[in-house]
């Protein structure tokens, strides 16, 4: 292992693997290469990242110092074994796989997890990102949190156990916040009024929610018990029953929670 | 009816009185009074804004040309009907409330909502809120949206089916997500990881939805169909059983919907 990484290759060129390798290049590390299922989507990315593409897996250990596993998370167990001896290290990227899963094989492995939504043509500048690390030994530990600390100034330690319920309270706080945009966009174009009159309200409710305290900034029917309105919304529903089950749920979560 | 409304009354004090008083007057409307069933908490707004202070709801009508009626949504029919005869425009800020409501008690009546979360503390600058007018007659229409194009760029009519259905598509879009982020921050408190680990994924989420199309930027286990993940989340939440419940009904419905 060296204690001075340079070198840096990648299994996987989905949104975390374009994301981590722009990075990291803009940071002066060198990618020396790109693995993915698709072979014409390393190409890809290899090409934008000035990187060698390859067919095999294998291949990630020439010349490299650091393998990146960024592939769908049940994926990362066979590509991991599929590397074969490395003396670098190996680290994966998801938020709900233990570093169990792939620390069997390598003397040094690790997790290297960023917390945020990426979409490869939308920019997120990732100084503002948080990392999660989790390491096989204090060392591997040491070097992660290097790199890391050149990409981010938000670099925490976290164990699988945290890690894993990070990803679940980023999922309600991410995917489910975006799936009821998604919804609401749906109710309101029933309406036939323009999706973009929520605009406002959703960006205020995100601006105050980290701000302040979501539990205390609590508003609506539900957090007024006003079973009233709720059952006048769930009527409204009652086209897009789906909905109004959850509308439902939500109710009575809030109200149980005030 | 004043085809000029200068004077303008208020009952209820609550967050919506409190914002549109203080646009209002920024606009070189006078508040004419304000009451509340609260008659202390009418007294605070009434000073806020340069207003008389009423113990009775009938003095609303002394000198005013238009009644804003902001109590709660089960709350405006019996406020409306205590008013009694009135020669100016008395109209209600709800969303989920039908101008039927309030317009057999006057001869002009309407409703001005303003689709935005307020708190009494947090400024908001209502340029940006959109506001939503329904009114009993062509006239009245005109003057409430003389009146809202004051106060904000973004005026549009509504009836009252609409206005249902925005005020639902606005509970999922604002006060949902706002529970999405209140879960996602509990079940982080499980992990000891600081809170503020979620504010990038929260900004980023709402900033891409007005951006772009919640529905195609949906991510996550559900959008992916993972089902390992989604069953580790699910166990992970065993301690928080009504959010695991949660978490598997959303899941659920983001698998049905891609």
């Amino acid at each position: 292992m060296q204690q001075s990484i340079k070198n840096i290759a990648f299994a996987g060129s989905g949104n975390i693997a374009w994301h981590l390798a722009k990075g990291l290049k803009q940071q002066g590390y060198h990618i020396s290469g790109i693995w993915s299922r698709d072979y014409s989507h390393a190409v890809k990315l290899a090409d934008f990242c000035e990187a060698k593409a390859f067919h095999d897996v294998k291949e990630l250990r020439d010349e490299s110092d650091l393998i990146i596993i960024a592939v769908a998370d049940n994926a990362i167990k066979n590509v991991a074994e599929s590397i074969g001896n490395y003396e670098g290290i190996v680290v994966h990227t998801a938020g709900s796989v233990a570093l169990e899963t792939i620390k069997v094989n390598f003397k040094n492995s690790g997790v290297f997890y960023p917390l945020q939504t990426f979409s490869k043509e939308i920019h997120v500048s990732l100084k503002e990102v948080p990392f999660f690390i989790e390491a096989s030994s204090e060392d591997v530990k040491h070097i992660l949190q290097q790199i890391a600390s050149k990409l981010t100034t938000k670099v925490y330690k976290a164990d699988s156990r945290q890690r894993l319920l990070l990803h679940v309270a980023a999922v309600f706080a991410g995917n489910y916040s975006n799936f009821m945009y998604a919804i609401g966009e749906e109710i309101l174009n029933k309406s036939n009024l323009p999706l973009e009159v929520l605009h406002p309200l959703i960006m205020e409710t995100a601006g105050k929610a980290v701000k302040g305290d979501p539990k205390l900034l609590q508003t609506g029917p539900a957090r007024r018990n006003d079973t009233i309105t709720i059952e006048k919304h769930m009527d409204a529903l009652a086209s897009l029953p789906d909905y109004a089950e959850l509308y439902g749920l939500l109710a009575k979560l809030i109200s149980k929670n005030y």
